[in-house]
């Protein structure tokens, strides 16, 4: 594996954007809503990777483009807080206690505040993007925050499906995951005036990038450690939602293997089995399986980047790369 | 109380666009996605009202503005589908089983797929006001959606607060009910191209009409018959939503009354505390002030009417007054 580098070393040619981020969250996000306000705090007292945002000011970078410098930080604060939307929402779904280290909204007030604290941001985030005035990233954007929205349904309604195939599993990440990606990072090079071949270029970029992430975030789902990930480990298991690893596991087991994985689903889900489970997905080689998979995706996102010139900005997409192969949270 | 006329008869001058508000509905909300495309499908098999339809097609039609008809229909679908969502989230906040005389999303599938499903009207209809290329009625709508969603923050702050003032009640409201109607039919003066008082005449005027819908709704959740209203009743007070009759009884009564309504409060809600909070309602004039209040934001609706010249369209939207005035559904 190559060597992978920090995030704040990979941001460095952004840095002065990144560091906008929170001021600009906070000041799209204030109101005099107590209740909102406490919630907002609390999500945000925990921060994120700043991905979505990082991407947009990446792709608004790549070719020294001509975005205005407030309005840019604006576009990636909106984007982070759409996500930020949707994982409040996720967790209501998975109903899950800890994201980020912290407790979950739903954990912490109640499924009733996270469902309208969510829909609050998702409404702020949109106001937000509106408001930079860039008709063709609205437009993008919404086509998108559509799609992921039926990734997400797509996802439920597969729960429990132990047939579920991979292209199908890809789809969804495709939908759920990947266009949000995409759509951040193709919506800095619009704002930056490029061509179409560069803002189609980008957009690949970030599918493939979103497509790797995903299936990463889906292994450490089984591998990770929870205080380093951050969140609930085998949530997506105990939720019924079958993701890349057991998808080839199931695959390649015989059929005693098979009804001994089904036993597993079907039983209170604990500790021991789980650890069953793992070892069944190193024993099979399914966690490589899918850590190849997530390697073809960065591969093409690294080849979509030969259309630009060297740069800072550029080695920054592919360093990123290598990040989200070597990440652990 | 006036001579009431059927919600048909007052949509004559509007008949052909409302005709195609179910056609524009399904739409903007086709789906591949099956889980869906069900869920949607039951939701408005029950249709409602499209009261904020109406509004928007009389805003555009009270001068006989040249508002595009495909593109009004268009957007009073949209501002159908936005209502909608926030009713689904509606529901799961208040553990809702019945809308429209049919199982909510929540009672018939889950909490999480009404989460979803929510979200994914709620992006198609931000979507489809997008693209009716108005970005003066796409940027008040959005800056509504945001306050309808601050009042519902709100409304759940103030749960259980007994002290809860008129006021502040009518503030919620005003945020969470008067705010949209106001923005659908002003919406529909932007979009036919009405002069600035003329729509400022129309916002207020679907203010103080929302004001008096929700107090009446607010009524009816004590005074319907639930196969009439075709929501399940007493469930504000259920789930400990303060409305203006309460909030006046509370005002009006003893000490002694208060306390045996503080223990209904806290008692397991049944039907014989349902009857002896409505005895209290009627006995005090309550649900009678409650009406009043109502009336006066009818009539102060009426007054921004005056602005227009005679038409049917002002006379339904004289009538639609009269006709809120003596719903029962």
């Amino acid at each position: 594996m190559r060597q992978t580098v920090s995030l704040e070393e990979i941001y460095a040619p952004i840095e002065d954007q990144i560091a906008g981020i929170p001021k600009a969250i906070l000041s799209i996000l204030s109101t005099p809503n107590e209740l909102a306000r406490e919630a907002i705090g609390h999500f945000f007292s925990a921060s994120g990777k700043y991905l979505r945002p990082a991407l947009t000011f990446f792709g608004a970078g790549i070719e020294n483009g001509r975005a205005r410098e407030e309005k840019l930080v604006r576009l990636g604060a909106a984007f982070e807080i759409f996500h930020s939307a949707t994982l409040i929402h996720d967790d209501i779904i998975d109903s899950a206690h800890l994201r980020r280290n912290i407790p979950t909204l739903n954990a912490k007030w109640s499924p009733q505040v996270a469902v309208l604290v969510g829909d609050y941001l998702h409404d702020k985030a949109i106001g937000a993007i509106f408001s930079v005035e860039a008709p063709r990233v609205t437009g993008l954007f919404l086509e998108t925050a559509g799609t992921v929205c039926d990734g997400e349904i797509h996802e439920w309604r597969e729960k429990n499906n132990f047939n579920l195939k991979e292209e199908e599993y890809l789809e969804i990440v495709r939908k759920k995951t990947a266009s949000l990606t995409a759509c951040s990072i193709e919506a800095g090079g619009i704002l930056s005036g490029l061509p179409a071949e560069k803002t189609g270029a980008l957009k690949r970029f970030g599918e493939a990038f979103g497509m790797a992430f995903q299936i990463i975030d889906d292994c450490l789902d089984f591998t990770g450690e929870e205080h380093e990930f951050g969140k609930t480990l085998g949530i997506d298991f105990e939720g019924g939602v079958l993701t890349l690893p057991l998808i080839r596991l199931l695959e390649l087991v015989d059929e005693r293997t098979q009804s001994e994985m089904f036993k597993i689903f079907k039983s209170d889900f604990g500790f021991a089995q789980f650890e069953i489970l793992k070892n069944r997905l190193q024993e099979f080689g399914a966690l490589d399986y899918a850590m190849a998979r997530a390697l073809e995706f960065t591969e093409r996102a690294r080849l979509e980047l030969s259309i630009f010139r060297d740069s800072s900005v550029k080695s920054s997409l592919n360093q990123l790369l290598d990040y989200v192969l070597g990440r652990n949270r």
